[in-house]
């Protein structure tokens, strides 16, 4: 198995008739998908997706793919497929089509209709867009199968590239239900037939690659949350992702048996169900659904909330109604079901939301004690049969962090892949599929682009560093006004601190020491506003250091008058 | 079940014959245990931990419990009795006995060794200790049985307390491990004795009360680790907790069979393994340890390290072999054993460890996918037994957040305690037991005390409020040099931002803005500089929220002149 080094340069020149396959994101870590195919320098891109910050990253909204690789050549760009409507797939599309607007945009019927409530949000009209679905389409040179794949929302797709460098097949997020509620198989039929006409490289779904065995059918959850409602006596509250239509539906199934209303809450909620209902994804019985607004009209024992929040984030309504401030006011004899994962990362405030609504009297149901939820992502068992039904000649596994990378490589070694068949790439490193063999030959810049507000790009890491000394530390700062032709202090030093924990009285020992710094300065015919700035610095952070063993950030302001 | 509400006051006067129950850490919360209690105007306190912070509690190192309750009578205090070794049982006795040097500390043998090597760090010579183990000690009023229990450290104890009041029996932390390493069992006899004398109140480890069933033998870790060491080419790194004897025993017995060298890694797992060696806790066969400096000079098939840092802090080795900033470079071949629980809160830096790992080639096994890690807590299925022998008449929940105590309140509801017998308390919470009855008789102040650097409750909520929004936004520094006559501009606006992820050179848009408004208000005669302060703050945060949607710090200065 090679993998990448840290002396990787540039990729020399792509040999005429190789397939070079760069991903600007998803390898080593969850989130941001984007792979850029390029064949005879044309350009086909899968997902374009948003990585959601860690605590690394304070105050970030968003982490974009970097476009850099692709920027000057946008206008190669064949099309960009979307293999299903998750934000780590699609989220950056309308930052991607604000550098051009009519890249043509593939995809199934649902994935294009949620893209396009979001452009909507965003103000932008897409100008070309394709439904695909179990056809070949020609994008330039590349010519691309679509199958069936299934997921933790529906009507996700796997692609198969063919070029005369050979047949590449991503499987985008799948997972192999059996006994799905849409009856929409993932296509291993498909990917037979594509194994016995020879797959040149396996690009596969490495997510639950540690996860040994099978993925339990999402049929299963169903009697679970009809067990729920029919034992709560007063509200019942179920939290999802916002674009489950399958687990959604199964809730308003079982609240429709048992007499209840049911009440969508949160806009993606909303927005995304109203889309999946217009296209028939999603069944609402007439009446069945009341506005959200009313919802306190009726009894507690009578209504279903379908809420968002399910991972803790402090503005949706599952952590309003843990902190009490929301509407809806948890009462005891309420019960709240996490019908969700708990995405890595969230663990923290996932659990302090289960401990809010507890302590209001809520029973609180969730995967930790009850089989409410099933993976969207195929594990071990189900990988291996892809691997066996594909036959690669060279495997590269996708959508990871390295640990899963890693074991999804030594699924496919056990598989019989050789091992220097096996690529285990990162976001930026080039692998080029040559003479049927693929290889890695240099890396391109992919770095994180954070979107904060309104900008994109702005924030850099040193931004982040900084924030995370003043989130940890504080600050100090210190204002001197000092004459421009004698260096001696005309005004201050005035001294501000935030988040540094020092008692301002305590200023008072530091300002002599400070004024002492300056005029020494000024009687050494030192005039040098950097040298001031210098020796202001280090006066108080010594002294900070001394007293309090802290190290806020210490800001000198000079001003020359 | 009774449990707290908002409203709640100071607590009456305690009636004669009674007992009063205060907890000022552990409930609602995992850490800072400490229980006081008090009867006829004398304290005995149970515990002394700290808190590791959250967070949204940036900076701090540690939380301990408020004293404030306590400050005014440490002179009543009869004994500090400290249950087992780990931190958040003891690590805030240090800050305790710098309030009163001579409390009596009372524990087993282990235990005190422990908090001995502590309070020698703090350069704290403690000036009582009793080394008790099932026997019974009269402190004051308080008449006190212990009992062992099995726990991840050896030697903790369960107590009851004995007063005119009744029985209490405050387990600790304790699990039921049948097959102990050590041979010592958790004194289930003992309970069924106290439970036929009669228990009034029980006080038990709440921390697995959601878990089902039974824990795993600690014993059945050993032949996991064997394995691994068997079949591992290269270098063998175990990551533990610094004081979890049986674990480390189990570790050395294995590389002693495998023929490798064993060197320890970390200040506080050198330091609490000497002291369990000299003690008698852990066997180290002759020549077996070799110094951590020296390892570089063995073959990696020859050693095992045992580390600290399983949880991902930062700073220890792990993390820095993870980060290619240690000496030891992890290399193809080597693999880790993370043998320890993940601690809530402690996802995200551990997934980093394993990912950072990982890259280097490194086989990592941890619970995710191996048998390499039991709980040190009960859970329910023993707390029933716990319940059931001691046939309490009032029951409080204690050790847990509240997700736990409601659960463990469930289940001793349901073995036969009345409902108006189960007080489910948060911190500061008064629980009087009086003619035989446990009920919440009002709160006392019990809130965070936070240690940063050297101050101990000198950072406030404020201050984390401040570096929260330091963190997220970074600030926006605007200093101006004022006439204090006129009111006019003498120098500046001298604008500095940091983490905000605004670019410098828009700060010319803004420039002419502030000092325009400045120059207005001059003109209106207005001469107050917190006018000034609140014209300035006005327009550069009006000028960034429309800019940037964003909200940073902003911290006006206005210098007199």
């Amino acid at each position: 198995m090679s993998h990448p080094h840290p002396e990787l340069g540039p990729p020399p020149r792509l040999p005429d008739g190789g397939l070079r396959i760069v991903a600007l994101g998803g390898l080593g870590e969850i989130g941001r998908n984007m792979a850029v195919f390029e064949y005879e320098g044309r350009l086909l891109i899968v997902d374009c997706g948003v990585l959601f910050p860690d605590p690394e990253q304070p105050g970030v909204d968003l982490i974009l793919p970097d476009f850099e690789y692709i920027r000057g050549r946008l206008d190669d760009v064949e099309a960009l497929i979307l293999t299903h409507g998750h934000e780590d797939h699609i989220g950056a599309v309308p930052y991607l089509l604000r550098e051009r607007r009519d890249i043509p945009l593939v995809g199934s019927r649902l994935t294009l209709a949620f893209i396009e409530a979001k452009l909507t949000e965003h103000r932008i009209q897409p100008e070309k867009r394709h439904v695909v679905e179990g056809e070949r389409h020609h994008f330039g040179p590349f010519e691309c199968e679509f199958f069936a794949v299934n997921h933790s929302i529906p009507d996700a797709l796997a692609v198969a590239i063919r070029t005369p460098a050979g047949i590449v097949l991503h499987t985008g997020d799948f997972k192999m239900d059996q006994l799905p509620s849409d009856g929409r198989l993932t296509d291993l039929g498909g990917f037979a037939r594509l194994g016995s006409e020879g797959v040149d490289l396996l690009m596969s779904d490495s997510t639950n690659a540690e996860v040994a065995g099978f993925v339990t059918s999402e049929r299963e959850i169903g009697p679970v949350v009809d067990e729920v409602i029919r034992t709560s006596s007063k509200r019942v509250i179920v939290a999802s992702f916002a674009s489950h239509v399958h687990r959604v539906q199964q809730v308003i199934d079982a609240a429709e048996k048992h007499g209840r209303k049911v009440a969508l809450v949160g806009r993606s909620m909303v927005r995304n169900m109203g889309v999946a209902r217009d296209l028939g994804y999603l069944r609402i019985p007439n009446g069945l659904v009341v506005d959200s607004r009313d919802i306190e009209e009726w009894p507690p024992e009578d209504v279903v909330l379908i809420c968002t929040g399910s991972q803790g984030e402090p503005m949706a309504a599952l952590s309003r109604m843990a902190n009490r401030d929301h509407a809806i006011r948890i009462a005891p004899g309420d019960t709240v079901l996490l019908a969700s994962s708990l995405v890595p990362g969230n663990e923290t405030a996932v659990n302090k939301v289960i401990n809010g609504l507890t302590r209001w009297g809520a029973r609180v149901i969730h995967k930790g004690n009850a089989k409410v939820h099933v993976s969207g992502h195929a594990a071990a068992g189900e990988l291996l049969y892809v691997l066996n039904l594909t036959r690669p000649s060279n495997f590269m596994p996708v959508h990871g962090e390295w640990r899963h990378l890693r074991a999804h490589a030594k699924l496919a070694s056990m598989t019989g892949v050789p091992d220097d068949h096996i690529v285990i790439a990162e976001d930026g490193v080039v692998v080029d599929l040559v003479d049927g063999v693929a290889k890695i030959t240099g890396a391109v810049q992919a770095g994180y682009v954070y979107v904060d507000g309104i900008s994109v790009g702005e924030i850099t890491d040193t931004s982040l560093k900084d924030r995370r000394i003043l989130g940890d530390e504080g600050f100090v700062s210190v204002v001197v006004v000092v004459d421009s032709n004698t260096g001696k202090l005309t005004a201050g030093p005035e001294i501000h601190a935030r988040g540094s924990g020092i008692d301002p009285e305590r200023f008072d020992e530091i300002i002599p020491v400070i004024e002492k710094a300056i005029e020494q300065n000024a009687a050494d015919g030192v005039v040098d506003m950097q040298q001031i700035r210098r020796v202001v610095r280090r006066t108080v952070g010594r002294w900070v250091s001394d007293t309090y063993r802290r190290r806020p950030m210490i800001i000198p302001v000079i001003v020359e008058v």
